[in-house]
Protein backbone atom coordinates (compact mmCIF):
# COMPACT_ATOMS: atom_id res chain seq x y z
CA UNK A 1 0.00 0.00 0.00
CA UNK A 2 2.67 2.41 0.87
CA UNK A 3 4.31 1.49 -2.49
CA UNK A 4 1.48 2.01 -4.23
CA UNK A 5 0.72 5.49 -3.03
CA UNK A 6 4.62 6.16 -3.65
CA UNK A 7 4.36 4.50 -6.96
CA UNK A 8 1.05 7.29 -7.52
CA UNK A 9 3.36 9.80 -6.18
CA UNK A 10 6.09 9.03 -9.05
CA UNK A 11 3.36 9.23 -11.23
CA UNK A 12 1.66 12.73 -10.74
CA UNK A 13 5.35 13.94 -10.21
CA UNK A 14 6.14 12.67 -14.14
CA UNK A 15 2.99 13.91 -15.35
CA UNK A 16 3.32 17.38 -14.50
CA UNK A 17 7.47 17.64 -15.55
CA UNK A 18 6.49 16.01 -18.78
CA UNK A 19 2.98 18.50 -19.54
CA UNK A 20 5.42 21.54 -17.87
CA UNK A 21 7.61 21.04 -21.23
CA UNK A 22 4.68 20.57 -23.20
CA UNK A 23 2.71 23.73 -22.36
CA UNK A 24 6.22 25.51 -23.02
CA UNK A 25 6.70 23.68 -26.71
CA UNK A 26 2.93 24.39 -27.67
CA UNK A 27 1.60 26.57 -25.62
CA UNK A 28 -1.82 26.24 -24.33
CA UNK A 29 -4.76 25.95 -26.69
CA UNK A 30 -2.99 23.55 -29.21
CA UNK A 31 -1.86 20.87 -25.96
CA UNK A 32 -4.41 18.50 -25.55
CA UNK A 33 -4.40 15.56 -22.65
CA UNK A 34 -3.28 12.80 -25.45
CA UNK A 35 -0.25 14.54 -26.08
CA UNK A 36 0.53 14.05 -22.41
CA UNK A 37 -0.68 10.91 -22.13
CA UNK A 38 2.34 9.84 -25.15
CA UNK A 39 4.83 11.79 -23.36
CA UNK A 40 4.48 9.42 -19.72
CA UNK A 41 3.57 6.33 -21.67
CA UNK A 42 -0.12 5.81 -20.33
CA UNK A 43 -3.03 5.74 -21.86
CA UNK A 44 -5.16 8.71 -21.74
CA UNK A 45 -7.62 7.08 -19.47
CA UNK A 46 -5.20 6.46 -16.99
CA UNK A 47 -4.02 10.08 -17.18
CA UNK A 48 -7.83 10.81 -16.21
CA UNK A 49 -7.63 8.94 -13.27
CA UNK A 50 -5.28 11.47 -12.18
CA UNK A 51 -6.39 15.03 -13.39
CA UNK A 52 -9.17 15.49 -14.45
CA UNK A 53 -8.58 17.66 -17.42
CA UNK A 54 -5.51 19.98 -19.30
CA UNK A 55 -6.72 22.75 -17.14
CA UNK A 56 -6.49 20.68 -13.86
CA UNK A 57 -2.51 19.45 -14.63
CA UNK A 58 -2.25 23.63 -15.87
CA UNK A 59 -3.72 24.47 -12.74
CA UNK A 60 -0.78 22.03 -10.59
CA UNK A 61 2.13 23.50 -12.51
CA UNK A 62 1.20 27.04 -11.54
CA UNK A 63 0.48 26.14 -8.08
CA UNK A 64 4.13 24.23 -8.24
CA UNK A 65 5.84 27.27 -9.67
CA UNK A 66 4.76 29.81 -7.03
CA UNK A 67 5.57 27.85 -4.71
CA UNK A 68 9.28 27.69 -5.54
CA UNK A 69 8.71 31.72 -6.39
CA UNK A 70 7.52 32.44 -2.78
CA UNK A 71 10.65 29.71 -1.53
CA UNK A 72 13.25 32.30 -3.47
CA UNK A 73 10.98 35.44 -2.29
CA UNK A 74 11.10 34.59 1.45
CA UNK A 75 15.02 33.65 1.43
CA UNK A 76 15.72 37.08 -0.21
CA UNK A 77 13.51 39.16 2.13
CA UNK A 78 15.33 37.29 5.30
CA UNK A 79 18.61 38.73 3.76
CA UNK A 80 17.63 42.56 3.94
CA UNK A 81 16.71 44.53 7.19
CA UNK A 82 15.48 47.82 5.72
CA UNK A 83 12.13 47.64 4.19
CA UNK A 84 13.38 49.60 1.21
CA UNK A 85 15.73 47.03 0.45
CA UNK A 86 12.94 44.35 0.85
CA UNK A 87 10.77 46.58 -1.60
CA UNK A 88 13.36 46.62 -3.67
CA UNK A 89 13.68 43.07 -3.75
CA UNK A 90 10.33 42.49 -4.14
CA UNK A 91 9.21 43.94 -7.16
CA UNK A 92 12.98 42.58 -8.74
CA UNK A 93 12.05 39.08 -7.60
CA UNK A 94 8.10 39.36 -9.04
CA UNK A 95 9.35 41.20 -12.20
CA UNK A 96 12.47 38.47 -12.98
CA UNK A 97 9.80 35.38 -12.07
CA UNK A 98 7.38 37.01 -14.64
CA UNK A 99 10.25 37.36 -17.55
CA UNK A 100 11.49 34.08 -16.73
CA UNK A 101 7.66 32.85 -17.19
CA UNK A 102 7.51 34.85 -20.42
CA UNK A 103 10.34 33.51 -21.67
CA UNK A 104 10.13 29.81 -21.20
CA UNK A 105 6.44 30.07 -22.18
CA UNK A 106 6.88 31.56 -25.09
CA UNK A 107 4.04 30.63 -27.23
CA UNK A 108 1.41 30.90 -23.90
CA UNK A 109 2.98 34.44 -23.20
CA UNK A 110 2.04 35.39 -26.72
CA UNK A 111 -1.71 33.80 -26.10
CA UNK A 112 -2.37 36.04 -22.82
CA UNK A 113 -1.65 39.07 -24.78
CA UNK A 114 -3.80 37.97 -27.60
CA UNK A 115 -6.63 36.83 -24.42
CA UNK A 116 -6.10 38.87 -21.36
CA UNK A 117 -8.93 36.95 -19.84
CA UNK A 118 -5.93 34.10 -19.63
CA UNK A 119 -3.81 36.43 -17.56
CA UNK A 120 -7.37 37.11 -14.87
CA UNK A 121 -7.14 33.17 -14.24
CA UNK A 122 -3.96 33.31 -13.46
CA UNK A 123 -4.13 35.93 -10.88
CA UNK A 124 -6.53 33.87 -8.92
CA UNK A 125 -3.14 32.02 -8.17
CA UNK A 126 -0.82 34.32 -7.79
CA UNK A 127 -2.42 37.59 -6.07
CA UNK A 128 -3.74 36.54 -2.78
CA UNK A 129 0.24 34.67 -1.65
CA UNK A 130 1.84 38.47 -2.89
CA UNK A 131 -1.12 40.60 -1.25
CA UNK A 132 0.13 39.21 2.27
CA UNK A 133 3.96 39.24 1.20
CA UNK A 134 3.73 42.57 -0.08
CA UNK A 135 1.54 44.40 2.56
CA UNK A 136 4.08 42.61 5.36
CA UNK A 137 6.61 44.81 3.67
CA UNK A 138 4.82 48.12 4.17
CA UNK A 139 3.78 47.47 7.78
CA UNK A 140 7.35 46.92 8.39
CA UNK A 141 8.50 50.15 6.56
CA UNK A 142 5.84 51.97 8.20
CA UNK A 143 7.09 50.68 11.58
CA UNK A 144 10.54 51.04 10.95
CA UNK A 145 9.85 54.96 9.97
CA UNK A 146 10.87 54.23 6.43
CA UNK A 147 7.72 54.92 4.18
CA UNK A 148 4.42 57.02 4.83
CA UNK A 149 2.42 56.45 7.87
CA UNK A 150 -1.32 54.59 6.24
CA UNK A 151 -3.75 53.63 8.10
CA UNK A 152 -4.63 49.71 7.25
CA UNK A 153 -7.13 49.80 4.66
CA UNK A 154 -5.42 52.30 2.97
CA UNK A 155 -2.24 49.61 3.06
CA UNK A 156 -4.54 46.80 1.32
CA UNK A 157 -5.40 49.42 -0.89
CA UNK A 158 -2.07 50.56 -2.09
CA UNK A 159 -0.92 47.12 -2.02
CA UNK A 160 -3.89 45.97 -4.48
CA UNK A 161 -2.90 48.96 -6.21
CA UNK A 162 0.97 47.77 -6.56
CA UNK A 163 -0.11 44.36 -7.76
CA UNK A 164 -2.48 45.55 -10.29
CA UNK A 165 0.16 48.13 -11.84
CA UNK A 166 3.05 45.65 -12.11
CA UNK A 167 0.41 42.71 -13.45
CA UNK A 168 -0.19 45.53 -16.58
CA UNK A 169 3.51 46.60 -16.90
CA UNK A 170 4.68 43.18 -17.27
CA UNK A 171 1.99 41.95 -19.76
CA UNK A 172 2.33 45.00 -21.45
CA UNK A 173 6.31 45.46 -21.55
CA UNK A 174 6.73 41.49 -21.98
CA UNK A 175 4.46 41.22 -25.02
CA UNK A 176 7.48 41.09 -27.53
CA UNK A 177 9.58 39.06 -24.67
CA UNK A 178 12.93 39.20 -26.94
CA UNK A 179 12.95 43.01 -27.51
CA UNK A 180 12.29 44.17 -23.61
CA UNK A 181 14.79 45.70 -22.28
CA UNK A 182 14.99 44.02 -18.98
CA UNK A 183 17.04 46.12 -17.15
CA UNK A 184 15.80 49.42 -18.40
CA UNK A 185 12.45 47.99 -16.94
CA UNK A 186 13.92 47.35 -13.76
CA UNK A 187 15.72 50.47 -12.89
CA UNK A 188 12.48 52.41 -14.12
CA UNK A 189 10.33 49.73 -11.61
CA UNK A 190 12.41 50.88 -8.82
CA UNK A 191 12.29 54.82 -9.97
CA UNK A 192 8.08 54.52 -9.92
CA UNK A 193 7.48 52.18 -6.88
CA UNK A 194 10.32 52.62 -4.01
CA UNK A 195 12.50 56.03 -4.97
CA UNK A 196 9.99 58.20 -6.96
CA UNK A 197 10.36 60.04 -9.68
CA UNK A 198 11.09 63.67 -7.56
CA UNK A 199 14.69 64.50 -7.70
CA UNK A 200 16.14 65.62 -3.80
CA UNK B 1 -26.20 70.58 -51.54
CA UNK B 2 -24.69 72.69 -48.16
CA UNK B 3 -28.05 72.51 -46.66
CA UNK B 4 -28.23 68.67 -47.48
CA UNK B 5 -24.49 68.44 -45.48
CA UNK B 6 -25.67 70.24 -42.91
CA UNK B 7 -29.02 67.86 -42.42
CA UNK B 8 -26.40 64.87 -42.91
CA UNK B 9 -24.06 66.12 -40.19
CA UNK B 10 -27.35 66.79 -37.54
CA UNK B 11 -28.46 62.75 -38.88
CA UNK B 12 -24.77 61.91 -37.32
CA UNK B 13 -24.79 63.63 -33.90
CA UNK B 14 -28.40 62.18 -33.26
CA UNK B 15 -27.19 59.22 -34.13
CA UNK B 16 -23.94 59.35 -31.77
CA UNK B 17 -26.25 61.23 -29.07
CA UNK B 18 -28.84 58.53 -29.25
CA UNK B 19 -26.56 55.70 -29.14
CA UNK B 20 -24.45 56.06 -26.29
CA UNK B 21 -27.58 56.77 -24.31
CA UNK B 22 -28.27 53.47 -25.60
CA UNK B 23 -25.00 51.73 -24.61
CA UNK B 24 -25.08 53.24 -21.56
CA UNK B 25 -28.41 51.65 -20.88
CA UNK B 26 -28.14 48.79 -22.20
CA UNK B 27 -23.98 47.68 -22.36
CA UNK B 28 -22.04 46.73 -25.72
CA UNK B 29 -22.80 43.01 -26.37
CA UNK B 30 -27.09 43.25 -26.18
CA UNK B 31 -27.39 46.26 -27.92
CA UNK B 32 -27.93 46.21 -31.43
CA UNK B 33 -28.59 48.34 -34.57
CA UNK B 34 -32.21 48.06 -34.64
CA UNK B 35 -32.16 49.80 -31.03
CA UNK B 36 -30.14 52.57 -32.41
CA UNK B 37 -32.46 52.62 -36.07
CA UNK B 38 -35.77 52.99 -33.72
CA UNK B 39 -34.39 55.93 -31.45
CA UNK B 40 -33.24 58.42 -34.25
CA UNK B 41 -36.40 57.39 -35.95
CA UNK B 42 -35.02 55.90 -39.44
CA UNK B 43 -34.81 52.32 -41.00
CA UNK B 44 -31.69 50.50 -40.51
CA UNK B 45 -30.38 50.54 -43.75
CA UNK B 46 -30.72 54.08 -43.69
CA UNK B 47 -28.28 53.89 -40.30
CA UNK B 48 -26.08 51.83 -42.16
CA UNK B 49 -25.26 54.36 -44.80
CA UNK B 50 -24.06 56.37 -42.15
CA UNK B 51 -21.96 53.65 -40.20
CA UNK B 52 -21.28 50.61 -41.46
CA UNK B 53 -22.07 48.50 -37.98
CA UNK B 54 -22.37 48.73 -34.09
CA UNK B 55 -18.70 48.91 -33.52
CA UNK B 56 -18.08 51.90 -36.07
CA UNK B 57 -20.67 53.95 -34.45
CA UNK B 58 -19.20 52.66 -30.39
CA UNK B 59 -15.73 53.74 -32.02
CA UNK B 60 -17.18 57.41 -33.12
CA UNK B 61 -18.87 58.18 -29.28
CA UNK B 62 -15.08 56.67 -27.79
CA UNK B 63 -13.52 59.41 -30.26
CA UNK B 64 -15.80 62.03 -28.95
CA UNK B 65 -15.65 61.01 -25.24
CA UNK B 66 -11.42 61.44 -25.79
CA UNK B 67 -11.27 64.59 -27.37
CA UNK B 68 -13.46 66.56 -24.43
CA UNK B 69 -11.42 64.30 -22.00
CA UNK B 70 -7.85 65.89 -23.78
CA UNK B 71 -9.46 69.07 -24.03
CA UNK B 72 -10.42 69.36 -20.56
CA UNK B 73 -6.52 68.02 -19.28
CA UNK B 74 -5.19 70.56 -21.75
CA UNK B 75 -6.98 73.38 -20.05
CA UNK B 76 -5.75 72.35 -16.41
CA UNK B 77 -2.49 71.46 -17.28
CA UNK B 78 -2.43 75.24 -18.11
CA UNK B 79 -3.30 76.53 -15.11
CA UNK B 80 -0.23 74.66 -13.67
CA UNK B 81 3.31 76.30 -13.99
CA UNK B 82 5.55 73.26 -11.77
CA UNK B 83 5.42 70.05 -13.81
CA UNK B 84 4.58 68.05 -9.91
CA UNK B 85 1.25 70.13 -10.27
CA UNK B 86 0.73 68.91 -14.00
CA UNK B 87 1.47 65.49 -13.11
CA UNK B 88 -0.73 65.27 -9.61
CA UNK B 89 -3.57 67.10 -12.44
CA UNK B 90 -3.01 64.80 -14.99
CA UNK B 91 -3.28 61.48 -12.77
CA UNK B 92 -6.49 63.30 -10.91
CA UNK B 93 -8.13 63.99 -13.90
CA UNK B 94 -8.06 60.84 -15.94
CA UNK B 95 -8.79 58.72 -13.15
CA UNK B 96 -11.93 61.07 -12.77
CA UNK B 97 -12.51 60.63 -16.32
CA UNK B 98 -12.33 56.73 -16.02
CA UNK B 99 -14.26 56.77 -13.05
CA UNK B 100 -17.18 59.04 -14.77
CA UNK B 101 -17.31 56.63 -17.47
CA UNK B 102 -17.20 53.25 -15.26
CA UNK B 103 -20.04 54.77 -14.18
CA UNK B 104 -22.05 55.86 -16.91
CA UNK B 105 -21.63 52.83 -18.81
CA UNK B 106 -22.34 50.49 -15.69
CA UNK B 107 -22.85 47.62 -17.68
CA UNK B 108 -20.58 47.99 -20.08
CA UNK B 109 -17.84 48.51 -17.54
CA UNK B 110 -19.32 44.66 -15.38
CA UNK B 111 -18.67 43.86 -19.26
CA UNK B 112 -15.53 44.83 -19.28
CA UNK B 113 -13.99 42.92 -15.96
CA UNK B 114 -15.73 39.98 -17.47
CA UNK B 115 -14.29 40.05 -20.98
CA UNK B 116 -10.55 42.50 -20.53
CA UNK B 117 -9.78 42.45 -24.61
CA UNK B 118 -12.46 44.87 -24.49
CA UNK B 119 -10.30 46.93 -22.50
CA UNK B 120 -7.48 46.37 -25.33
CA UNK B 121 -9.70 47.40 -27.65
CA UNK B 122 -10.45 50.73 -26.06
CA UNK B 123 -6.74 51.44 -25.44
CA UNK B 124 -6.49 51.71 -29.48
CA UNK B 125 -7.95 54.96 -28.90
CA UNK B 126 -6.76 56.36 -25.82
CA UNK B 127 -3.38 55.37 -25.19
CA UNK B 128 -1.41 57.43 -28.09
CA UNK B 129 -2.70 60.67 -27.35
CA UNK B 130 -2.15 60.14 -23.34
CA UNK B 131 1.48 58.97 -23.93
CA UNK B 132 2.44 62.44 -25.87
CA UNK B 133 0.71 64.18 -22.91
CA UNK B 134 2.21 62.32 -19.86
CA UNK B 135 5.62 62.40 -21.79
CA UNK B 136 5.05 66.08 -22.76
CA UNK B 137 5.08 66.87 -18.12
CA UNK B 138 7.90 64.87 -17.51
CA UNK B 139 10.65 66.10 -19.99
CA UNK B 140 9.18 69.55 -18.69
CA UNK B 141 9.88 68.03 -14.99
CA UNK B 142 13.14 67.15 -16.07
CA UNK B 143 14.05 70.45 -17.50
CA UNK B 144 12.88 72.24 -14.12
CA UNK B 145 14.76 69.89 -12.56
CA UNK B 146 11.87 68.91 -10.30
CA UNK B 147 12.38 65.16 -11.52
CA UNK B 148 15.15 62.90 -11.79
CA UNK B 149 16.80 63.20 -15.54
CA UNK B 150 16.10 60.18 -17.49
CA UNK B 151 17.15 59.45 -20.81
CA UNK B 152 14.54 60.21 -24.02
CA UNK B 153 13.95 56.36 -24.17
CA UNK B 154 13.57 55.92 -20.61
CA UNK B 155 11.25 58.89 -20.82
CA UNK B 156 9.05 56.85 -23.47
CA UNK B 157 9.33 53.14 -21.30
CA UNK B 158 8.15 55.01 -17.80
CA UNK B 159 5.52 56.61 -19.72
CA UNK B 160 4.36 53.55 -21.11
CA UNK B 161 4.76 51.83 -17.81
CA UNK B 162 2.73 54.76 -16.27
CA UNK B 163 0.16 54.47 -18.49
CA UNK B 164 -0.58 50.72 -18.09
CA UNK B 165 -0.04 50.68 -14.33
CA UNK B 166 -3.46 52.91 -14.15
CA UNK B 167 -5.15 51.22 -16.89
CA UNK B 168 -4.93 48.17 -14.63
CA UNK B 169 -5.29 49.74 -11.53
CA UNK B 170 -8.77 51.67 -13.14
CA UNK B 171 -9.94 48.40 -13.87
CA UNK B 172 -9.47 46.49 -10.70
CA UNK B 173 -10.56 49.34 -8.55
CA UNK B 174 -13.57 50.35 -10.25
CA UNK B 175 -15.04 46.46 -10.94
CA UNK B 176 -17.28 47.16 -8.33
CA UNK B 177 -17.89 51.44 -9.27
CA UNK B 178 -20.57 51.73 -6.27
CA UNK B 179 -18.41 50.34 -3.67
CA UNK B 180 -15.06 51.85 -4.62
CA UNK B 181 -13.66 54.30 -2.23
CA UNK B 182 -12.74 57.19 -4.85
CA UNK B 183 -11.01 59.42 -2.34
CA UNK B 184 -8.52 56.92 -0.91
CA UNK B 185 -7.84 55.61 -4.35
CA UNK B 186 -7.22 59.26 -5.62
CA UNK B 187 -4.71 60.14 -2.40
CA UNK B 188 -2.70 56.68 -2.95
CA UNK B 189 -2.69 57.49 -6.76
CA UNK B 190 -0.80 60.52 -5.77
CA UNK B 191 1.63 58.99 -3.21
CA UNK B 192 2.53 56.33 -5.69
CA UNK B 193 2.78 58.09 -8.92
CA UNK B 194 4.17 61.62 -7.36
CA UNK B 195 5.30 61.71 -4.04
CA UNK B 196 6.39 58.46 -3.47
CA UNK B 197 5.86 56.50 -0.46
CA UNK B 198 9.71 57.30 1.44
CA UNK B 199 8.66 59.09 4.31
CA UNK B 200 11.49 62.67 4.23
Amino acid sequence: MALSTHKETDLRNLILERATKLFQLFGYHKLVMEDIARAVGKSRSTLYLYYKDKDAIFGAIVEREIKAYLAELTAELQQHHSAVERLRAYFRIKFNFRYAKATEYLIMNQEMAQQPEMVNRMRIYTDPPETEYLMGIIRYGIATDEFVALPDEQIRLITTMMISALHNIANDVLVNVETANLSSVQTLLQLLFVDGILSR
